[in-house]
C-alpha cells in the first residue's frame, strides 16, 4: 500500500499501477472510495466492494473544510490517520491519497461546482452550502484519482443523489456506485460522528432506525397510508425521545428528491413502481445524525 | 478525419487513436481546440499549433447556448458547417466533435460550474451568466475529449483566464495554452462575428485595434502615464466613430483581472514586471466587438 501526501504522488502511484496491472483482468480498472477518514465498517464495505470489482483500489481521507458551515463540527471532526491506515491495509488497499488543506486548496478558490433543485431539500436545506462544498471537492478529486468507478455510502443518500446528477450533467466519465448503510446490530447506522453520542443517547438514537423500518414495512403492507402519515407517525416516534432534536422529517421521490403530494395516498406512484426516500436528522446534543430509507413502491 | 456527432463516437474515435499511435513522439498527446464554427484564420492558428505539439488534434464545433443571455446574438450566431469542415480537413485535425444541443444538454441541467471574482469585470459584467456558460461547457467537454492541452485565442482574454482558474481550482489534468490574436492586414482583431459588420462599419472598427495599438506604445514609452489617461485615451478615439457605441474600456492586472488604481503611474507595477491587460467591447449597430492587449511592464 502506497501513501500519498500529494497531488503529484497520487497521480504518479496509480500511473504506474495502471501499467503494471494494464494485463490483468480488470487491471487498469480504477475504484475510488472518498472519505473523510475515521473509518469504521460502512467504509471497509465500500473498499471491499471496490476491491472485488476494481484491478486498483484508491482510498482519500481529506476532511474537507469547505463542505463545513460556519457552526459546524469542523474543529472537532473525529480523525485517527493511524487506524484508518491499518484498516485499509487490511482491506487491500493500494493507494490512499491523504491531502494537507493547504495542498487541495493552496491558492484563494474561486471555482465552485454547484447542482441546483436536488439540494434545495434534506440536508441541502439544514446546510447551505454543504453540496456546493462536496460536489466542488469531488470534482477536484476525480480530476486528481480519475477514477473508472465511485463507491458512495447510501447513508448519504442526498449526497449520492446530487453527485449522480453531478457527474451525467458534466459529462464525468466515471460510475457512481451507490452501496447499502451499513448498520450495528441493533440498527443503529454507522457514522464516524456516532463516536460523539453518550451512552444514553446512543441508546435513544436507536428510535432512528426503529421508525424508519415501522414506516417501511407500513408503506409495504399498507396501500391507503399517505405520505404525511408516516411522516408524521416517525416524528411522533422520535418526539418520544427526550433528548432527540428533530432537524427533519422528509419523504420525496427518489433519486430526483422531488416533493409527494402530501395529502394522496401512493397507489399513482405504485402504478410506475417508484422509488421514493424516506429520510431524517435530529440532534442529540450536537451531535447532528441522518439516517434514511430508500423504498421501492411496488 | 473522423467526424463524431455523438459523445460515445467522440471517446471512442479519440481511444482508438490513442492506442494506434502510443508508440510515436507525442502520439498520445491529445491536443484540443473547442470552438462555435464558423472557423477563421484565428482558428487555424489554433488548430496549427495543437497539430505541431500534439500526436492527437481534436476540434469540437458546437454553438453552445448557456453561455449566451436572452438578448443575444444565439440565433443569428453565424453557422458554416461544410466550410468549417474543410478548413479543419486542411488543417490535419483528427477528430472533429460536431454534437447537438440534445447530445450536450438531453435533461434539465441542474449542475454549474462557476467561477467567481474574475468574472465580475470586463465581459463578465456586461454579459451576466455568461461565464457560467463557458466555464460549465468547457468542463463538459474536458471532460468527453480528455485532452492534455487545451488551445484558446487571446482575443477572448477574460476566457482564458477565467478557464486557467478553472483548471488549476478543480485539479483538471489540462494545460490551457492561450495563442495570440491573429488581426487582418488592416488590424481588425478575427471574429466569427466580424461577417454581421456594413462595409462602413467594419471601416470604422479599426479604431479598435488602431487604439489599443497606440495606448501599448504610449505604455511602452512613457513612464509617468496613468491608467486613468490610457484608458480616457481610447475612449476617446472611439468616440471619434458616430457609429461606436462603447460597452467598456478598462485596464486591470493580467491574468489576475484586478483593478488599478487609476490615479497612480505605473511605476509601481513596473518594478515587478506584472501584466496589465487593456480590454474593450464596442458595439457597431448590433453587432459586439471585442478586442485587447495585454502589455508586460518593464
Amino acid at each position: 500500500m502506497r501513501i500519498a501526501a500529494t497531488i503529484k504522488e497520487a497521480r504518479a502511484f496509480i500511473a504506474e499501477l495502471r501499467t503494471e496491472r494494464a494485463g490483468a483482468e480488470s487491471g487498469n480498472v480504477v475504484g475510488f472510495v472518498p472519505t473523510m477518514g475515521y473509518l469504521h465498517e460502512g467504509h471497509a464495505s465500500l473498499l471491499r466492494r471496490a476491491r472485488q470489482e476494481c484491478g486498483i483500489v484508491v482510498l482519500s481521507i481529506f476532511v474537507n473544510p469547505i463542505q463545513f458551515g460556519p457552526n459546524e463540527d469542523l474543529d472537532r471532526y473525529p480523525r485517527s490517520e493511524e487506524a484508518d491506515l491499518a484498516l485499509a491495509e487490511r482491506e487491500g488497499v493500494d493507494v490512499v491519497f491523504l491531502p494537507s488543506v493547504e495542498e487541495m486548496y493552496p491558492q484563494e478558490r474561486r471555482t465552485t461546482v454547484t447542482v441546483t433543485g436536488l439540494t434545495d431539500v434534506l440536508c441541502g436545506a439544514s446546510r447551505p452550502g454543504h453540496f456546493d462544498g462536496v460536489a466542488t471537492v469531488v470534482s477536484k478529486l476525480f480530476h486528481i484519482i480519475k477514477p473508472d468507478r465511485a463507491f458512495f455510502g447510501a447513508k448519504d443518500a442526498q449526497q449520492v443523489a446530487v453527485l449522480q446528477q453531478m457527474v451525467v450533467d458534466l459529462n464525468m466519465d466515471v460510475e457512481i456506485v451507490p452501496c447499502p448503510i451499513v448498520r450495528e446490530a441493533d440498527g443503529l447506522a454507522l457514522s464516524s460522528r456516532n463516536v460523539y453520542l453518550s451512552a444514553e443517547q446512543r441508546s435513544e438514537a436507536l428510535v432512528l432506525s426503529r421508525s424508519l423500518r415501522e414506516a417501511t414495512a407500513r408503506i409495504e403492507s399498507s396501500t391507503d397510508v399517505t405520505p404525511r402519515q408516516i411522516v408524521e407517525s416517525v416524528r411522533q416516534a422520535i418526539e418520544v425521545s427526550p433528548l432527540a432534536e428533530i432537524d427533519y422529517v422528509q419523504m420525496l421521490s427518489f433519486p430526483a428528491l422531488a416533493p409527494l403530494k402530501h395529502e394522496e395516498d401512493l397507489s399513482e406512484l405504485r402504478k410506475s413502481g417508484a422509488s421514493v426516500i424516506l429520510a431524517l436528522a435530529v440532534k442529540f446534543g450536537s451531535t447532528r445524525l441522518i439516517d434514511n430509507a430508500i423504498i421501492s413502491l411496488k
